[in-house]
């Protein structure tokens, strides 16, 4: 049994608070990849049940498709937004510029699954904690990850071909970065306050 | 900027490799916390919305509470998987003998959240996010988690009086522990098979 020590801790301390949504103007194209899939199958699942599957696309054309369902998406959100004149100005996906990008989808069980039998939606969660370990493997080796969410599931679904049996969680698009950013740039914008622990813990 | 290298990257892998979903007959009684809440806080979260809450519980009546809603669940749980006979002999909890509890909860927004527009599930998926941050950093303090999913939300809410704008996202059973078993336990009882990078991942 691997025994952490005070310095490995802080090395994770590190990569967790280093870690940041990259947006496209700072991707570079570099190769990466086995790495962070293996980090992301090793995440925690519920009934050991590992119910993600990841679709790499490097392809333009599929590329350019999902560009532009984004832009159809956030055209609306720019109405929902319209009292605040600096959402306009933000940069929300890296879809284009990015290596790659990764279409990341939980497959629905065909039979009962262990610790689901509750809380359906624990599979899905399950390939969330897939992704944050992605997202922290790729800061480590200093490769940024942006999270794409401006996107119908439905329409993303249709463009890359995907059964029915899956539901797409996660869009991401990875790559080398010029820089990762000291503080997330919606805080340093003030588009919303970071919040202190003590905000966000009761006890009983 | 920070950049990691080779050796931190390593120590990254061995942390996500050596993590390990805990059950109840390995925990200890000691103290922690502060870090690990910390690193929750640090979770990527959409729109930098941060929806996180925890409520940490030490009361052991409300501990007893929630172990008679397990055992009822489980009890149907163990009808479901009947044809399995090794399902009644898992461990699958730690309420009662962790050092604490956490319930994890979603805080339901009050407008419109950047980023969300479009997939309302976001909000919940950045609490995961958050919940295996909290995860890795436990393991990098050698202390265990374990996920209980075999619970109703809204039984556990109601123990617990959370108000009807948050919704229970996870149940967490944290403390130190004995042992961190080298591969995870239903993999070893051949309950389900590792997968392997390969059957996950496709190109387009």
């Amino acid at each position: 049994m691997i025994k952490f020590t005070h310095k490995e801790q802080q090395i994770l301390k590190q990569i967790i608070t280093a870690r940041r949504d990259i947006r496209g103007n700072r991707f570079n194209k570099k190769e990466i990849l086995n790495e962070l899939l293996n980090s992301t199958n090793n995440a925690p699942s519920v009934g050991f049940s590992q119910p993600w599957e990841f679709v790499v696309i490097k392809d333009n054309d599929k590329r350019n498709e999902v560009y532009k369902e984004f832009e159809k998406q956030n055209k609306k959100a720019k109405k929902i937004f319209d009292s605040r004149e600096m959402y306009k100005s933000l940069k929300l996906e890296g879809i284009k510029e990015s290596y790659l990008n990764i279409a990341v989808l939980y497959k629905k069980p065909k039979s009962d699954i262990l610790g689901q039998t509750v809380q359906k939606k624990m599979g899905e969660y399950s390939v969330v904690c897939a992704i944050q370990n992605l997202w922290l493997s790729a800061r480590s080796y200093n490769i940024g990850v942006g999270w794409v969410s401006i996107l119908r599931p439905k329409k993303i679904k249709k463009i890359l071909q995907i059964p029915k049996e899956y539901k797409l969680i996660g869009y991401l698009c990875i790559g080398y970065v010029d820089t990762f950013l000291d503080t997330p740039e919606l805080e340093t914008l003030g588009w919303e306050k970071k919040k202190s622990v003590e905000e966000v813990v009761r006890w009983v």
